[in-house]
C-alpha cells in the first residue's frame, strides 16, 4: 500500500476537472508482477479516446468513474474499470488470459497522470538525491521527471557508497542516482543521454589491485593468489593526476591522468523483470564500465519501460579498458547531463557517440558473443542511419573498424566497436 | 636426398683444414621426423670439445672422422660418429631411447656448419627472392643467413602470390618470403624484426566484402549468406589513400589512408612440428594480422629453431582491427627490416613496440584465452623487464591498460594488451 | 509496512514469557536494502547471550525493551536495541561504517523468531501453494518453515502458470511455488533436497520448436529464421509416452518416454542481492533446467540466506541435453521432496546425487567457463568426501569422467561432470 | 626426385598396352605445392577421353607422349602434355593463372594408376607397418591400396611410438599407421570405417595425472601446479581392468574396466595444405580423442583427397570423456577395420554411429563453437538422411539429444550430439 501511494503521488498534484490529452502511466499487477504502459486519454465530454501502447482505447467517465475499453491488433478486448481521483486512478482489467486467450482473468491495475511539459524552453534542473539504489529497479518511484532536452545538474556517490564529503550515504554495490523519469519516453524508443560535465568532487579514488579472473591464464593464476586488497589513489584535481599509495614500491613517481567516467547509466530493464542488481548490465545498458562514457560524449540506449527511468552513477576517474582489476578508481562525481528521445526507433545495444567516433557495445556471457553482438550492432546502425547495404558495412568494417574490450569486470564482458565520423562523413546519408 | 643436398649447400662454401670454435646445425632424423640443434666444436689438434645445445660435447677427429660424445644434464650420453667433408657431416648417433632413458636407438644425423661473420660492421643485404614458401617450415632451405645487426631489404608479393607487375608468382595463401637464417639465434632467445620500411609497391590491393563467420550474431548471419565477393582497392600513393571499387554505390566518396602493415611475420616453430600453414599462427608469430606490425614498429618472436627461420608476408595497404573481412587490403610490398636478437631471454607469445607503446598478443582458440595469454605476457613483460610485482602490475593495467582486438581472420584468433611507454618511463627498471 | 508485517508474521505465534535458546531471524535495513542473518539468543533471567552468524552476543532485557551487542572477529562492536512483542523484534542497530569501521552509522532492523521443531518424527506436510514467485528473491515471505528431516508434498503449475486443470494461476516466467524456510540452514551449511516423487499432473506439455540461438552456427541460422512457434505435446500417462502435434509430418509415429524433470530449484540467492528472475542461475541453483534433477536423485544447494529459502518449480515431461529447444515439455506436476541439511559444509556449486552417480554443475555464461566451474567443483568433492588428492582426482577424472552440457537455454550455460558411484565405491573415504 | 620416384612407384607394376578406363591420381606441382586430382582415362585407339575431378577430358596418346586438354565448367582449358612409362606419366600443365584466369601458367605435374580392383569378393588384408607418419599428411606414400568392403587387420603403437613388445618403433607424437589409399574415394564423397576390433596388445598403458588447462578454474589452478607427471597403469586382459600404480594411495583399490578406442582415425587434410600434426583435428577427424571410436562402432569423414588416405593410431585402453588428463591410457593395439565410400555424399564434420546411437562431432577452437558445429551437423544429418525439416529436428533436438563433451586436450576442443536410434527407427525416411 505505501508503496502504491507513493509510486502515485508521483503524479502531478493539479486536479483537473475535464483531462483533455492527458497522458497516464498504467501500472497492471498480475499475480503479484508489476508491469507499465502508456495510456493517452482524450476526454471529450465524457467520451474517453486514445491508445494504451498503441492499441485503440474507447470508454467514457462518469463522475470519478472510468471504463474503457482496449482493443489490440488481433482484435482482443481488455476492459478497464477504475475510480479516478485527481491524478490518480485504481481499478481494475478484464482482460485475455495470458496463456489461453479465449479465456479471461482479472487483475488490478492503477495509474498516475504524467505532469504536462512546463512552458517554456527546456529547463535545467538541480536534482540533490536524498538515497539511492541498488538496484536498476523498474518499480522504483521516479525521483523527478523531466522531458527531452532538459539538463539534470547532480551527483553520484562511489561504489562503496561514499559522497563528496567522505560520508557513507548509501549501500556499497554501485548505489545509483535516480531514477529519472523522462516524460514521453516509451518502450520502442531511444534515449540519448549528453554528458555535459562530469567533475571529481572529491581528492581520492578507492580501487583494488586486482586481476580478474577471467583475465588470468592458468599461469598467472597461481602468482595471483594475494590480489585484490585495497588501494587508494590520491586526486590532484588541479593538476588533474592521480597516483597510488605506493609506500615507495616502483610504481611511486606515477602520476596519471585522470579521465572521469561513469561505469554505471542505465535504464531501467524491460518486461516484468524483477530489479536487477545496479552491479550487472544488459541491453538496457547497466554497469557498462565502459571508458568512452565521458563528459562531451553521449550514450543511447533503448527504453524499456515507460518514462525510461534513468539510472547513473559508479563513477571513475579512469579506468584501463575492461576494469581489469574489478574496481576503476570509484569516486564521487558532479554530473551534468542533458536527454533527448528518438521517437519510434528502437536500437538493440547500448551505443555512444564522441565528437569524432560511433560505437557500439555488446555485451555478453564470453568475449565471442559480446564481439558478435557489437558487430551485429554497428551493421545495423550503418544500415539505419546511413543506408549501408551488408556488403557496404563489410568494406567498411574490415578496413577501418577499431574493436576494443570494453569490460571485464561483470558479469557479462562488454566489447566495443567504433567508427571515425571523420570517414562515415563521406557517405551519403540514405535519408535525404 | 636432394633435399638433404640442398640443405647442406646452405653451409659456408670454405673448407677449413682446422676448424676452430665452429658452429654447426646439427639436423637428427627419427624414424623420418627431423630436429635441429645447434653445435659449438672447438678442435685442438683433433681434440674436439664444445656443447651442443648446452650440453658438454668431448671427442676427436681423425682425418675426415669425427667422433664425439655429449652428455645432457642427467648424465646421459649420445655418441655421434660422421664422416666430415669440408663444411657438412654425415653420420649417425648413438643415444639414449625416447621412452625408455636405458635402452638404446641409433638414428641418423647431418650437420652443416655455419658461414662466420664477415667482417666489418653489420650489413645492409637486397635480397630478391626467386620462390616463397606456402608455411611456415622449419624444414626449409634458408636463403640467406644474416646476423643480428644486419638489415634486409626484399619484397612480399601478396596474399594471392601476386608481384609489384601484378604477375603470379606463388601459390595463394599467404606465400611467405624467406626464411631468413639469423646465425647464433637458438631456442630460448627473443628475435627482435624492426620494420624500418614498409612501401606499397603497386596501385592496387584485393579484398572481400566479407564479415568473418565468428563476428556474425545469429541475427546478422542471415544477411550475409551473399556476403565474400572479391573487391577491388584503388591505391593511389602519392596521397597515400585508397578507395574500394563502388560502381556508384554509398561508399564512392570513400577515400581510406593507407597504413601498410605485415599480416604474416614469423620464426619456424618448434620442436619436430610439420609445416604449419602461412595461414596459422602461434607463439611464433605467423599470421598474425596485426595492424601494429607497421613500419617503425619492431617485433618480438620466441626463437623455437637454431637460426630462428625468419618469415614474412601477407602485406596489407590498410587493415581494421581483427581483420574482419577474412582479408585485408592484400597487395605487394617493398620491405625492409633489421634483426637483433635477445640472447638467453625467452618470451612466451608475441610481443610488438611502438615508439609510444608496448603490446603482447595473445592468440588462441577463442578470444576469452587469448584475453588470458596477453593479459599473462603483460604481466610476465612488467616483471621481467620493469620489475613489477603482480600487485603492481594489477595496479597498472587496471587504470591504463588498452585491449584490442587483433585478429578474427584465423583458426586463432588474437587479442592486444598495450601500455603507453610514457607511463612505463616513469618506472625505475629492475635491472639497474 | 505491509511487507514488514507479512514477514514478521511468520513468527510462531506462541507468546513466550520468558525465551530460552530462541533462534530470531534479524532482518537489518541499510539505506534501502534488507540482509538476512542468524540470532541465537539464551534469556537467563534477563541477562542476554548467544551468537549472532557465529558473532558473540550479550545483553539484557528489561520488559519489553531488548538491547544487545555484537561483538565481531576483529572486536568491532554493534548494539542493538529493539522492543520485542512476542515473536518480533523492531529496533535499530548502532555499527560500524559499511566503508569507514570507525564510523558509525545507524540502521533499522526487525527480527523473528523461528519456531520451536514439533516434537515427535519428522513430519509429512501437504502444501497447495495460493501463489507464485517469478523471482528467487531472498526478501519474500516464506509459505511454510520446516525442519531437516521433514517432507513436504506439493504441486508446481508450468513454466507459463497453468495448472493441472489448464487454468492459468501465475504470471508466465517459471512461476514458483515456495520458498520454504528451513529451519536451522544458514549460509555456509548445504541443503539437501531429495526428491522423492515427481508425477505427471495433466495430459498435455507445451513446447517450441526452437534450437537456442547459442546452439546455431551461421549456416544454420538463415534456415531458422521462422523456428521458435509453439508445438503442444500429448501425454499418455498410463503408457508414460509423449508426441508432438505433427499434423502428419514425419515424426506423427514418434512416442518418446517421459522423463519428468524439475528445471528450476533454488536456494534464496545470498547477500543483498535483489530477487533474481526465476528464468536465471547461479551457485544458488535456479532455472538449471539440468535433466538429472528427476525422482530418486538429490539436489544438493550452498545456503546462502538463514532458513535457506528453498524454491521450486518450471517442470519439464522430458527435456533432452541443454534444453536446446528453449522450452522443455513445460508441464504441471505433483511434486514430493525430502530436506536435510549438512551443518557447516559449504559447496560452491550445485550438486546432484543419483543412485549410481555424483554430479556436478558448474554453470557459467560459457561453455568453457562452466567446464572449469564442474571440474573443479569436482575436484573439490573428491577432496572434501573422499580425500583425494589432486593427482589422484586426476587420475579417476581421465579415465572416467563424463561431461555433459546440461543446459543452454539460459543466460548462464550449465555443464556437469559425472563420476560413478560404483567406482568411487573403491576410494577409502577420507574420515574414517 | 626419391619422394617422386616413391610416389610414383605405387602405381600398379603391370604395363598394359593399352590402357582402358583407366584411372590416375594426377599431382599437379605449382610453386613447390602438390595438389592431387582422379583422372579417368578412355584410350580408344589412341583417342583419349574421360574426365578429371568431373571436368572434361579429350585427347590423344602417340607411342609414349599423351596429350589431353581439360575443359572445366566455365570453359577454362589446361593442356596436359606427358611422357607415359606404363603406369606413370610425368609432364607439365598449361593452365589459367590462379589470379588471373585470362593469363597462363606452366606447372609441373605426374600421374600414377591406380590398380585395378582383384577379382573375387572384397578382401580381408594383414598389414603390418615397417614405419610410421607423426602428421596426417596428404603427401605421404600409400602403404596399402584398397576397396571399399575391404578388411584390415593391422596394429598400432602408443603415442609415445612404442609398440606390443615394449619397444619403441616411432617417433612420439601419435605415430599413425598408415595411410591406405582407398580406391574410389574422391573429394565429396564420405568414407566410413567400421571398427571390427580392437583388441589391447600388452599389459600396461601410460598416462599422466593432468588435468587440461582448459579446465581448470583460477581455483584449482594453484593447486594443480605439480600436475603432470607419468603414471603407468598395469592392465589384466584376461579380467579386462587396469589399474594405476598408486604406491598405496586412495586409488589402491581401483581397477577400471577397460574401454579400447582410437584416439585418432583421420582423412587426409584437404586442398594444398601442408602436413598436419597428428596431435591436431579437423573436419577430416584426426586426434579426435572421442571415446565412442570403439569396437563395433562406424565412424564417417569427408573425404578430402583422392583415396582418402586414411591413419589410424594413439589408441587408448581407456579415457574419460573429454581426455581430461591430456594422455588417455596410452598403449599399443591390434585393430581390424572395414572400409565403405558412399559416393557423392559430403558430409561437414566427423560421424559416429554405433549399434544404438548416431552421434556428431563438432569440434572448435572452444567448447561454444563446437556446440554450434556439432548442433548444425546434427540438422544436417536430419535433414540429409530423415528428410527432416529445421522444425521437426529442433523438436527432436529439444526433446532427445545427448551433449557430451568429446575431447578437451588438443588445440580445438570436441563436442558430441547424439540421438538414439530407438527413436529415429520411427521416422518415415526421406528417400522412399
Amino acid at each position: 500500500m505505501r508503496i502504491l501511494a507513493l509510486w502515485l503521488c508521483l503524479a502531478s498534484q493539479t486536479a483537473l476537472a475535464a483531462t483533455e490529452n492527458a497522458t497516464w502511466i498504467v501500472r497492471t499487477t498480475m499475480w503479484g508482477n508489476n508491469s507499465y504502459a502508456t495510456l493517452t486519454l482524450s476526454d471529450a465530454d465524457g467520451r474517453l479516446s486514445g491508445s494504451l501502447d498503441g492499441d485503440k482505447v474507447d470508454g467514457e467517465k462518469a463522475g470519478d468513474t472510468v471504463r474503457f475499453t482496449v482493443t489490440d491488433r488481433s482484435g482482443n478486448r481488455s476492459i478497464f474499470t477504475a475510480k479516478a481521483t485527481g491524478d490518480t486512478m485504481i481499478g481494475s482489467t478484464d482482460a485475455p488470459d495470458t496463456n489461453d486467450r479465449a479465456a479471461r482473468a482479472i487483475h488490478g491495475f492503477s495509474a498516475r497522470r504524467v505532469p504536462n511539459r512546463p512552458n517554456g524552453p527546456p529547463r535545467i534542473v538541480d536534482f540533490q538525491p536524498q538515497d539511492y539504489s541498488n538496484s536498476f529497479d523498474p518499480h522504483r518511484t521516479p525521483v523527478l521527471t523531466i522531458w527531452p532536452g532538459d539538463t539534470v545538474r547532480t551527483t553520484t556517490v562511489d561504489s562503496g557508497g561514499v559522497d563528496a564529503a567522505g560520508k557513507t550515504r548509501a549501500l556499497y554495490g554501485n548505489p545509483q542516482t535516480g531514477p529519472f523519469f523522462v516524460a514521453g519516453a516509451q518502450p520502442g524508443d531511444t534515449l540519448v543521454i549528453r554528458i555535459n560535465r562530469l567533475k571529481l568532487s572529491r581528492d581520492y579514488a578507492d580501487s583494488l589491485d586486482m586481476i580478474v579472473r577471467r583475465a588470468q591464464g592458468t599461469s598467472l593464476a597461481p602468482r595471483a593468489t594475494a590480489l585484490g586488497q585495497p588501494v587508494r589513489w590520491t586526486i590532484d584535481r588541479n593538476k588533474g593526476v592521480t597516483s597510488p599509495d605506493t609506500q615507495g614500491g616502483r610504481l611511486r613517481d606515477i602520476a596519471l591522468p585522470v579521465r572521469p567516467m561513469l561505469g554505471g547509466l542505465a535504464v531501467a530493464p524491460g518486461y516484468d523483470a524483477p530489479p536487477i542488481s545496479a552491479g550487472d548490465t544488459g541491453s538496457f545498458g547497466g554497469n557498462m564500465d565502459f571508458n568512452e562514457v565521458v563528459e562531451g560524449n553521449s550514450v543511447l540506449l533503448p527504453v524499456q519501460q515507460p518514462g525510461a527511468l534513468l539510472y547513473l552513477g559508479d563513477a571513475h576517474a579512469l579506468q584501463g579498458d575492461g576494469e581489469m582489476a574489478q574496481y576503476g578508481l570509484e569516486t564521487s562525481m558532479a554530473v551534468e547531463f542533458t536527454v533527448d528521445l528518438i521517437k519510434g526507433k528502437a536500437i538493440n545495444t547500448p551505443r555512444v557517440e564522441s565528437p569524432t567516433q560511433i560505437m557500439v557495445l555488446g555485451q555478453a556471457g564470453s568475449l565471442d558473443e559480446a564481439l558478435r553482438s557489437a558487430t551485429t550492432g554497428m551493421v545495423d546502425w550503418l544500415a539505419q542511419d546511413y543506408g549501408l547495404t551488408p556488403s557496404e558495412s563489410a568494406q567498411l568494417l574490415g578496413s577501418v573498424v577499431k574493436l576494443e574490450i570494453a569490460n571485464l569486470a561483470g558479469r557479462s564482458v562488454g566489447v566495443a566497436a567504433k567508427l571515425d565520423k571523420q570517414i562515415l562523413a563521406r557517405i551519403k546519408p540514405s535519408k535525404p
